[in-house]
């Protein structure tokens, strides 16, 4: 799927690239031109791209990208065709190329391209309510509902069937048929991902967006940030309850079900038919087997394996942890 | 109190009832109808019941329904005048035909009767914001306010000296005098029951109301759903501050305190004046007596008898659970 | 910084504050004029202050206030020019004169000066959404942004390069330079505080602010309320994630990372340099000290020394805690 939602601001000359970092320009490099920024595996020839660990040294040996922003440490992993740009912080100077690339997935302003629904196409197509905006390029399928004081932000695309409460807002989002979502949520915006400085922290682009499968549904009150190199991902069928957070780049399975009040940190994978009780926490960076079932409280800081039950904090076996607790 | 939010689409035919589960219709049956679903307690003539589990047997006794949604093993405990309806899942099959009776419990979708309050006779009566959206048929007493952006939705009755905050949503729900209610909530949503089923989960009706009894402060961005069958109650004089989740069918009691970001899942009675600190939570059907308190962070998974004071997560006697951790 | 949101009533007639107390009037007093409550150590000539634990006996000695609320135990800490006024329960005393002073502190009532920002001086100056509200006598600074739907209530002041985002409320605040504050917030409404009494609770003023210094960021959902006596304050480039509850007087400290849900009680004070992960909670009235790290899902139910790390309900030394639980 294209992401319609961050323009890139490419090519940018190399020299600009390397001012940027506060790197030494000479003259062979001055006027080549770089067509955009990507991982180590999708990145192409003049593309520049980024390696930061040896977690990622066989990709690393592969890459197609022209340039790679890395350490001197690092260096000798890339294959010929590719360049590397030396660097003390790798993440902190991929962040501030990406955000010369994709200026816009850095922030998150209002989108000041809504208009009245009436004012649209969707007069004659949607259900809505009072004071419902859209965004340029929106597009929404047959027979869906919007309720009073909604926005739908530019790009975004709702399915068939779907309700759309009040007081919610969507960007940067695909939206799949059938797919409930409720009143007061913030679905898209950017996530909770920035290097800390002191005076002025940098905050990372965000250029992933928000996929909710078909049949799901999002209680109130709910957020769920967009990725930021990746897509945060709902699966078809799962159900969530009221004021839950979901952050950049989880992916969530089918036919789960989440309690209210749960919250899930930044890049967890969680498998399909997980139920997780009210109030539960998982750390961020975990995977979730399917069938597991997590029990209301509960904060997880590990991974856990298909078809386990948990509970406490740490999260361990149920059984175990009524013994020990009851 | 009767219910003006969920219309009875009955009376049914049986034979449309049978058919909508897959059942055999015989001629004996085919014409006759049924006016309403109701629980065995409160069901009469001419009405369908259900009935599920041993732990009501005394009452399905002694039912007056003509009909009642049962399985094989449950049918004896049914008096002659109540003909069983034979199914494999009584829950999931009562939750169908109860939707046939009242569709609009289902669902939450916005109000679409919402009138400006500037057009309506509370133009008079009320202090209001801009934006403000009330429903059809909407009762408000004296010498409230109402503020910006929020939405009465249709039936809902509000007594006198009232303050609503804003970007606020009630809908479903009868607010007593004297009560507060801050920004951003939503009271009155359909709770979060279904029945998982691969593919597509089957939403069960909510067709019970949120009341809030007078003299209650409900903080900011707190979520109160409706009952299913019974309904959410707040009672009198009870505070709760911001980000809580009261679940469906919840009852709290009277001169109760619940601190931010509690979460209290369905059905759970709380007696009077129960102190909960913040980001309690307290499982499903559960029973907690009257001047109990409640730690911050605790999770309490089992009835709590009067008068106690619980800590921890399993919530056990607060000195006990100091003793073994500090 | 002087308050400009709640407007002093003063000065009152001693005899109508006696009278409010239920306490007797002698012929000596009752034409004196009071000017304002403040405490103990702030007050002045002419004003009233109040008195109510031998933890502020030093303060108590050398206060300028012309009466105090005390009890007949305290009484006879207060110098000689600082006449006592003895009453059973001194804050609930305090609290019913400084509502007498200050009437608009107690409540939370919807702004009804706000115009649409079309109709204001900031139409040129502010870039806006749709149904954006503006309270009189508000600042705002340069290039700033303000989202659809959000209102910004009287007296607020905002610095310059802030970004508001849509259906977010603001009051009783001070926003300094490049803050961001995203969708669903409310800023300022008054704290959770209130003396319990049967059938009708007796809310205490809250008469302090929000502050919140430059470059920080406020995440979607999140509910900071303002002080009573005293401000709340989130220190210069402290991020917050979304759906936190920031309750009255807390004061957090510089380059501090708050994730998702976390709750911070009443009146604690948390240090530069802090981070505290997902969930967590931290009790009222406590110190956090200088970079110390707070894991997810912890329980901080007491004052947490400088350069700790801690983890655990309730929380204790880090490693100690993997140690005992996994």
């Amino acid at each position: 799927m294209s992401n319609p939602f961050f323009k890139n601001n490419g090519p940018l000359n190399l020299r600009d690239i390397l001012k940027e970092l506060n790197l030494k320009i000479n003259q062979n490099n001055e006027n080549i031109k770089i067509v955009d920024i990507k991982d180590l595996q999708n990145s192409k020839l003049d593309e520049i791209t980024f390696f930061h660990s040896l977690k990622y040294k066989s990709v690393a040996n592969n890459t197609k990208a022209s340039y790679c922003i890395t350490t001197e440490k690092l260096k000798n992993e890339l294959p010929e065709s590719c360049k590397p740009i030396i660097v003390d912080n790798v993440l902190v100077s991929t962040s501030i190329i990406t955000s010369k690339f994709y200026p816009d997935s850095v922030n998150d302003d209002f989108d000041d391209t809504v208009e009245e629904i009436s004012n649209t196409k969707f007069n004659d197509i949607v259900k809505f309510g009072k004071n419902v905006l859209i965004g340029q390029n929106v597009s929404i399928g047959q027979n869906c509902l919007i309720g009073h004081n909604s926005i739908i932000e530019k790009n975004v695309s709702i399915g068939d069937n779907c309700s759309i409460g009040s007081n919610t807002i969507v960007r940067n989002s695909f939206i799949k048929n059938n797919v409930k979502i409720l009143d007061n949520c913030i679905i898209g915006k950017h996530g909770f991902g920035f290097f800390p400085t002191q005076n002025k922290n940098l905050r990372y682009p965000h250029m992933g967006v928000v996929i909710i499968e078909k049949n799901c549904e999002i209680g109130c009150g709910t957020t769920i940030d967009r990725g930021s190199m990746s897509n945060t991902i709902i699966g078809s069928n799962t159900f969530l309850d009221n004021q839950i957070h979901i952050a950049h780049n989880v992916k969530i399975g089918e036919n789960s079900i989440i309690a209210g009040q749960v919250g899930i940190a930044g890049s967890s994978v969680i498998g399909n038919n997980v139920k997780i009780g009210g109030q539960a926490g998982i750390s961020g960076h975990l995977k979730i087997g399917d069938n597991v079932e997590i029990a209301g409280g509960s904060g997880v800081i590990k991974d856990i394996p298909n078809n386990s039950r948990v509970m406490g904090y740490p999260a361990k076996n149920i059984r175990k942890f009524l013994k020990d607790n009851i």
